[in-house]
């Protein structure tokens, strides 16, 4: 049996693990790929790091781009990360060579997703990219192939384990956000910086990947409408429980009356949803087709071993010889449905105002919904401290984004109203 | 583009339902596919019963046979159901004439899936069967490809969409197992004869398909220890809650030091375990990879719409060329190892016990136990009715099955001792 020869570009935990694995897991990988699947070359910026693997009998090269090229690799694999430069120009160059490519590179994916599938389809190679979205979670495989015979009408994911740790932590600690992101990242679960994460872009390249896939679009980043969990406070993760629901960080993408809807943003959802119980750093998604149902897929979203595991499926597909079009058909066969903008959004709403506590705040406060068409489901306030500043929570029935936006607006003017409102949609189950 | 043309043996709700699906999603499988799927021929028991769907332009075969050898049939669907008769002699015998097979038939995979494979590897065409497990869960996928780089060292999974009903409403109703079945009968969620169902035979034939993907064996249904649910009490439902468990029916494989572990039986889950939570018809599956970690399913077990779009998704990877061996790895390279029973379980019990109120029961009672060496972890009795009848529970620590075993034959044996007692396993998370 001709082995398989793998080319590992990037080095890091995962690169680390995927060499692992290959390693540790090496007979059962060659009984059901029907041939070995070895590391040949690896390429990294320090050769001198101990990554707790041997790299014994492989080749190193001191340049990415060398591997593309490499006589004795057959399949790039690509764990450099970022969309633009060393990684972009690796998969770009390696496709051009006719060699499949096997990445775990989310930003790339849905930034360049569609030129890089013109380029696999042009060169007839496979463009594999299972790691890229909720690490060992084979969610990917599951919209591509496991439902592919269904029309997917609404996909809703836990997509970045760092928000779901801060957000969980949040939760049973009582903590404001910045004490825990401080802590998080001296456990090391969140990055030195982490905007990618906390202000919703990671979960945003994921969903961009899952809408694609899940509506047969050409892949679309700049239509996802993202929002972080920076001013999620405390106060309204404990509103949230006593209202029966918990804040998430999701990704939803939705087909609707008007298009396709893709967002990220923190969401109030109702305890007993699938997503609520899904806690720390796992991920999990939520798909609905119109004829297998829900299918919730819950497991680890990150890390060495789980965004290995993706990894070596793609490699095991393409030893077996499995080949699907990147987006899950031939370009030529893709839609390009307009994106719905998120001021045409209709939901529920929680709304979080902290007010003086005096006659008439309420009535004014009402008074802007009433004239918005804005009804309310129920209203919280606890205690009274005349004079003081007190939270007061609205809980709306369906209404438009748009008239939200322009009643808030109106509330925040008030001046009565003393910080700016805290607005977090609900998402229903 | 050639269409893909298929053969239906079997026109029950699951049979219409891929018919309807076929049509309905035709734009967008014929472009996931990268080629039309179409149903040219049908057989089934009943020309007109009307299935609501329209079988115009497809030819009605008599006899389902004839599916197999007919020109204009590309691939052979096997709806009949049952391990033997007519649903295995069509599917060797399309296997025979180098026809692929996609069926739904778990019992036929169970007992004679290592022999039909042998046939589909001689034939070198595929033998597809996501829709045998778990209805629109793509299981079969996730184990066999999506999770292919790790060894899996357990899975357990809620199997039998009846007997999870069942349990569950016994537990929201408090109801007794004979009274909520009776009225599962009335509302078509259970069949006439419930036995394939309650006493777990379908859940085990589910669960050695998965055990058999799992670790690379051949698929041995006679290895299976299989309980039903004929046995649970609302007494003990209302215990297990009380002590912080759910009563689930369970597919269990694990490895163990002693070898692979395969048995079905209700078991004692934690509430806060992700399968405590499946409630009602939905079936869900666990599976702990070594570098994925856990990875957790859920959707709908059963149904029309389900089961089609699993049968389906085995359609599109066919008309995609994708070509993976039947048990996940050739014949040649799948592992015989010995099965241990269920007498060397090791595991934590809930036992509860019927007896007469009186001085020194518990004490005869405890003195079994510390003979057999079975230590607990708690006990419970409420109230207290001299000389009348009263539960007592006890929960042991970590013991042996045959410990177990020994030690209740001795208990059942005391006078005090009113009813056989009752045993269920405890299942860690």
């Amino acid at each position: 049996m001709t082995p398989l020869r793998v080319g590992i570009a990037g080095l890091g935990t995962v690169g680390a693990g995927v060499v692992k694995l290959l390693r540790d897991n090496a007979d059962l990988i060659t009984a059901r790929a029907g041939r070995p699947i070895i590391v040949t070359a690896v390429s990294a910026r320090d050769r001198n790091r101990d990554r707790g693997v041997s790299l014994e009998n492989i080749v190193w090269h001191e340049h990415a781009m060398a591997l593309a090229v490499d006589p004795d690799v057959d399949i790039v694999v690509e764990l450099i990360g970022g969309s633009e430069g060393p990684a972009k120009a690796l998969v770009e160059r390696a496709l051009a060579a006719h060699r499949p490519v096997v990445t775990a590179n989310k930003a790339l994916l849905a930034i360049h997703g569609a030129a890089l599938a013109e380029a696999a389809e042009a060169a007839g190679v496979t463009l594999a990219y299972e790691a890229a979205v909720a690490g060992g979670i084979p969610v990917i495989k599951t919209l591509r192939e496991g439902l592919a015979g269904n029309r997917i009408d609404r996909v809703a994911g836990i997509l970045n384990g760092t928000c779901n740790y801060i957000l969980t932590t949040m939760r049973t600690e009582g903590s404001e956000f910045a004490d825990v992101l401080a802590d998080a990242q001296a456990l090391g679960y969140a990055e030195a910086d982490p905007a990618f994460d906390i202000d919703g872009i990671d979960a945003a390249h994921k969903l961009a990947i899952l809408a694609a896939l899940a509506f047969g679009q050409k892949v679309d980043f700049a239509a996802v409408h993202i929002e972080g969990i920076r001013r999620i406070s405390a106060l309204d993760i404990s509103f949230a429980q006593e209202l029966g629901y918990r804040i998430k960080l999701l990704g939803i993408a939705r087909r609707t009356a008007g298009g396709i809807e893709t967002r990220v943003h923190p969401a109030m959802v109702p305890a007993g949803n699938l997503l609520a119980s899904v806690d720390g750093v796992f991920n999990a998604v939520l798909i609905e087709g119109n004829f297998s149902g829900p299918v919730f897929l819950q497991g680890r979203g990150a890390g060495a071993g789980p965004t290995a595991s993706a990894v070596v499926s793609d490699l095991i597909d393409i030893a077996r010889g499995t080949a699907i079009p990147v987006w899950g058909a031939a370009l030529a066969a893709l839609g390009s449905a307009q994106g719905v903008a998120i001021s045409r959004h209709t939901g529920a709403y929680f709304l979080r105002l902290m007010v003086v506590d005096q006659p008439g705040v309420l009535a004014n406060v009402t008074a802007i919904l009433r004239d918005h068409n804005i009804s309310l489901e129920s209203m919280l306030q606890h205690g009274r401290s005349p004079g003081e500043a007190v939270p007061i929570v609205l809980v709306t029935h369906e209404t438009s984004e748009a008239a939200v936006a322009a009643a808030i607006a109106e509330i925040a003017a008030l001046d009565s109203v003393l910080e700016p409102p805290a607005l977090i949609r609900i998402e229903p189950n």
